[in-house]
C-alpha cells in the first residue's frame, strides 16, 4: 500500500521568534537550520527579510538546505501594485526558493485592523500569489485568523483563500491565529473547506497552543484532508506557542493511524536524532530542557510509582506506549521512597552494580534513602548520588580523598576607588594518599565578577586532588538548584548540581543542610567523587 | 436550557506526586487541598493511605472540604478476601466519602504484571467495589489500561468494567495509563463503552499527556458522553503528567460547545483566581513557572509581534481567543509603555504613594524595573522591596542607615571530640546617626545547630541599629526562598525573603547577585529598611 505524503513546514525560525524572550542571532538561524534541514523537514521558513537586521542577514547568507528555504512576509498594501510594495519586494529580493505572504480571511479584521474594503483585501492576497508565481517561485498563502473568519462570515473567507488558490498557492494555509479554535471545530472546518473545493492536498494546518489543544488540532485538520503541517520545534512561538513538531513528529511516525497512512520526510533514522535535536534549541535559548516534554523530555520515560516500576521490569511496554529509543530518549527508574526492591536492583544492575534478590543490602539501602529523603534529601534527579549511596551501603566504595575541613569567608566592602565590592575565598584542606594538600582559590571569574562562595569553593576543590586531578580537570557545573524544604523540623537547604564533563557526560548530585553552602559542598564533593569512581573505576 | 453537570476530580496529591522531583509533605498537602477546593473541584484524591508515611499522615488530619475527600488504593489480592486485604483495609481506614480504586482491565497486564486469571481478576474488582459501597461509601474505580485493554481484547476489557459497574461503583473511569492513545480513538472508544451499556454519567476520562494530547483526549472523551474528568493542576504527573486541569477548566468554562452545554462547580469567581492558585503550586514547587502555559502563563496574553501588538491597541479580540481576566491572568504588551504607567500608578497608590498622570517619574521607575528585572529581580511578589525602588525614584526614601562592611565565613571542620562540625560567623559594620557600630553573631541555634551563614548575616545586622533598634527587634524571617536565573549572560541567584513582626505583617523583599550570601544580604536590608520605613514613617 502506498502511503501519502504529508509535508512538515517547520517556522521555529520565524513565528518561533515570537516566544517571549527569544532573539536568534543570524548564526543561531544558521545552526538551527542545518539541525531542522537534518531532521528532513519539507519546508524552513527562516524569518521576515527587511522585517529586522538579523532576518535580512539570515536570507544574505542562507545555508544551503535540502529543505525549501521560504521567505516569510505580507501580502501587498492597497494602492500599490505588487511590484511597487517595498515590503513585498525585500521579500522577494532574498531569492528563495518558495514564498508565504499572510493575508487577512476575517471580514471583521479586514474593517478593524487593515481598514480596508473586503474586494480590496482579495484583490491583494490574489495580486501577490500572482506575482510570486510569475516570478517562479512557490507560492504559499497563510490564511489568517481562518477559522474566526469562517465562523463569522464563511462566504468572505472562502472568497479570500479563493482569492490564493486561482492565483495558484501551491499552499493555502489554515491558520488558527488566537490559538482558540478546539479541535472538533478544526477538523469540521477544513473538511467544510475541502467541500467547498479546495483540495486536501492544497490545504496546510497552522495552529497555536493557547487552550493545550495545538497538536490535537493539527491532527484533526490532517484528519480532514490537510497535507501540510505548520510548527516549530519545542513548540516555540507567540504567547503560548505554534504546534509542536517535536511531538507532532513522532505521533506521525509512530502512532496509528497516521503511521500506517503517511509517510513525511523524516526518517527512521532521523527520528532517532530528536531528543538531541530539541536539546540542542534549549541549549541555543540557554533554557533548561522541559522535563515532561512529550517524546523527548528527560521524564518522558520515567517510571516512578512502584507499580509502573515493577512491572516495567517485567516488561516494557506495559507502561510505554514507544520504545523511548525511537526518539533517542530514554528509560528512567527513579530512586524515591515509592520504590520498591525490584525497582531497586534493576537501578543498581544498571549503575553495574549486581546484587542477588533478597540480598539484606537491599533492604539497608532503601531504609537509608528513605531516612534520607525525611531529611530533605531526593533522588528521584540525583542519580550519581544515589549510587555512591548504595555502593557505600554495599561496602563497594573507596574513599579516594578525604576532606579534613573547608573556610569560605564572603566579603562585601568599599575597595580603594570608595566602590562597594564583594569578594569570596575558600580554603579546602583534602588528604590524598596519605598527603595533606590545602588549596585556595577566590570567586573572582575571568571578568572580574564575584561569582560567590559556592563558586569559590567548587575552585578550590579541584584545585590539587594529587592522582585525581588529570581526571577531574575537564569537569564543570552546569546547574545548580536550590530549594527550601523541610527537614526534620526545621527548614533545611536542597542543592542539587548538574555537571558535565569534556565527553559530554551529564550526571546530578545533592547536598542538604540548614547551611547553604554546606549542602552545596556536600553536592559537589559527591559530584567529584562520582567523576573518579567512574573513570578511575572503583577500585583504588 | 438546563446545563449538564460535569465532574471534576483532581488527582494533583496523588498521580500529581508521581512527577519526577515532586514529593509534598503533609503540610503542603494541606495547603494543595484547600486551594483545589476553594477552586470548586467535585473530589480530591489525597494520595494512597498505607503506601507512604506522608500520605497516611495526611489522612490522619485531611482538612474539611466540600470537595469529595478520595482515597486512592488498588482491589484486592487474589486469596484473600476483600476484609483480610491489609492494603484496601488500610485505603478503608483513611475514612474517607469516596474511595478509589485501580484494577486492571487489559487481559496482558492480568497474565504479565499480576499473574493471575482474567476471572480472579474480575472477581477481584467486583469484591473491591463491593466492599466499599458495603461500608457506605462512594466507590470510584479507575479502569487502567482501559483503551489498550479494549483494543487487544474488548470482551475481557468490558467484562471488567461490567464488575465495577454491577457492584455499584459510581463510576467507572477510562484511563489511558500508558498516554499513548490519540483522541480520536478515546472519542471512539468512549463511544463503543456506552453502547455496550454503561452509562456516560458514570463514566469518567483519565489521560496522559505523552502525545501532548492530554486534553484533546479528554474532551474527545466528553463529547463522547464521559462526564468525569481527572486531571491534575499544571499537568503534574507521572512521566510527561496527567491531563491539565488548569487548561480544561477554562476550556469547559469559557469555550464553545462546552460552556452554553456543561456546569461544572467552579464559578465565574473561582475562575479568577485560577493563575493564582497556579503560580501557588508552583511556589511550593519552588518551579518557575511555564510562560508559556495555556490560559496561566505569563507569556499567554503576551503579544510581541508588532502586527499583532498594534491591532490589540484598537481591539483587544483582534488577537486574544478570551479575556484574560477571566483566568486572572494580565495582558502584556512588550513595547506599550502606555499600558505600563497607568499600572504602576495603581501600584503606587495601593502603597500610599499618589503621583501624577504624565509625571516623568513614572517613566524613570518602569526603566528601573524593567532594567532591573533583566538583571534577574522580580518584583511581582516582593511588593516591599518595589516600595523602596519607587520611593528612591521618587526622592521620598530616607537613608536610616549605611552598611560600610560585612563578612562571613563559613567553616566545616572537626572539632575536640573528633566529629565534623560546621559554624558560620558574620561582622556587619553600619553607620547609624553618624556612628560607626560593629556587630557579630555566629549562626549557632538555641539546640547548638548551625543554621548558616544568611542566618549568622540576619543576626548581626539586625543586633545594634541604634536608633531602630526597637522597631526591628520583633522582626522574624519566615521564609527563604533562592532561585537560579538568568541575569544577562551569567547565572544568577534571587532570593526572596518573608518577614513577619509581632503585630502579624508579613512582607517580601529581593535580592540578587551571583553570590547567593550577597544577594541574602540584599534582600535581608530591604526588610529591615522597609520595616523602619513603616514604623518610622518616611521622615528620618
Amino acid at each position: 500500500m502506498t502511503r501519502e505524503r504529508l509535508y512538515l513546514y517547520d517556522t521555529t525560525l520565524r513565528d518561533g521568534q515570537q516566544t517571549q524572550g527569544v532573539q536568534f542571532s543570524t548564526e543561531e538561524k544558521r545552526t538551527i537550520a542545518c539541525a531542522l534541514d537534518a531532521l528532513g523537514v519539507d519546508y524552513i521558513e527562516g524569518g521576515w527579510p527587511g522585517a529586522n537586521p538579523t532576518d535580512s542577514a539570515f536570507f544574505d547568507a542562507a545555508p544551503e538546505t535540502r529543505a525549501r528555504m521560504t521567505a516569510f512576509g505580507m501580502t501587498k498594501r492597497t494602492g500599490v501594485s505588487a511590484d511597487n510594495d517595498d515590503v513585498l519586494a525585500a521579500v522577494m529580493n532574498a531569492g528563495t526558493t518558495a514564498v508565504c505572504l499572510v493575508g487577512k480571511t476575517h471580514d471583521f479584521h479586514v474593517r478593524t485592523a487593515l481598514g480596508i474594503e473586503l474586494s480590496d483585501n482579495t484583490d491583494n492576497i490574489s495580486k501577490s500569489i500572482a506575482h510570486i508565481t510569475s516570478r517562479k517561485r512557490e507560492a504559499i498563502f497563510d490564511a489568517e485568523h481562518f477559522f474566526d473568519g469562517w465562523k463569522a462570515n464563511p462566504e468572505y473567507a472562502h472568497e479570500a483563500l479563493r482569492a490564493a488558490y486561482d492565483a495558484g498557492a501551491r499552499w493555502i494555509v489554515l491558520c488558527d491565529t488566537n490559538g482558540g479554535t478546539l479541535p472538533g471545530e478544526v477538523g469540521r472546518i477544513t473538511a467544510e473547506v475541502i467541500a467547498a473545493g479546495i483540495p486536501g492536498d492544497r490545504l496546510g494546518i497552522h495552529t497555536h497552543n493557547d487552550t493545550e489543544n495545538a497538536v490535537a488540532c493539527t491532527l484533526a485538520a490532517v484528519d480532514a484532508g490537510a497535507r501540510q503541517i505548520q510548527g516549530t520545534l519545542n513548540g516555540l512561538g507567540e504567547r503560548c506557542g505554534n504546534a509542536n513538531l517535536t511531538a507532532l513528529i513522532p505521533v506521525l511516525l509512530l502512532k496509528e493511524p497516521y503511521a500506517s497512512r503517511f509517510e513525511t520526510g523524516v526518517s527512521e533514522e532521523a527520528l532517532k536524532t530528536l531528543t538531541r535535536t530539541s536539546r540542542m534549541l534549549d541549549e541555543i535559548l540557554n533554557r533548561v530542557p522541559r522535563a515532561q516534554s512529550a517524546f523527548v523530555g528527560a521524564s518522558a520515560f520515567a517510571h516512578k510509582a512502584g507499580l509502573h516500576a515493577s512491572a516495567i521490569v517485567k516488561d516494557p511496554t506495559t507502561y510505554e506506549h514507544i520504545d523511548p529509543a525511537e526518539v533517542g530518549n530514554a528509560r528512567i527508574i527513579p530512586m524515591s521512597n515509592q520504590a520498591g526492591q525490584s525497582n531497586l536492583r534493576r537501578r543498581l544492575e544498571a549503575a553495574g552494580l549486581k546484587v542477588e534478590k533478597g540480598d539484606p543490602a537491599l533492604g539497608l539501602i532503601l531504609d537509608t534513602i528513605k531516612a534520607r529523603e525525611a531529611e530533605g534529601y531526593s533522588y528521584d534527579t540525583a542519580q550519581a548520588s544515589f549510587e555512591l549511596l548504595a555502593r557505600s551501603a554495599l561496602g563497594r566504595m573507596p574513599e579516594f580523598f578525604e576532606v579534613k575541613r573547608y573556610r569560605v569567608t564572603v566579603e562585601r566592602r568599599k575597595n580603594k576607588y570608595d566602590k562597594m565590592i564583594s569578594l569570596s575565598e575558600a580554603v579546602v584542606v583534602v588528604k590524598v594518599d596519605g598527603e595533606k594538600k590545602l588549596s585556595v582559590s577566590e570567586s573572582m571569574d575571568e571578568t572580574g565578577s564575584d561569582r560567590g562562595p559556592v563558586n569559590a569553593l567548587a575552585k578550590a576543590l579541584a584545585k590539587d586532588l594529587g592522582p585525581y586531578q588529570s581526571i577531574i580537570d575537564d569537569m564543570r557545573l552546569v546547574d545548580f538548584k536550590v530549594r527550601i524544604t523541610q527537614g526534620g523540623t526545621e527548614a533545611v537547604t536542597r542543592v542539587i548540581i548538574d555537571s558535565e564533563d569534556g565527553q559530554g557526560h551529564r550526571w546530578s548530585t545533592v547536598g542538604v543542610s540548614a547551611n547553604i553552602v554546606d549542602a552545596s559542598f556536600e553536592a559537589l564533593l559527591d559530584a567529584i567523587r562520582w567523576k573518579i569512581l567512574r573513570d578511575r573505576g572503583p577500585v583504588a
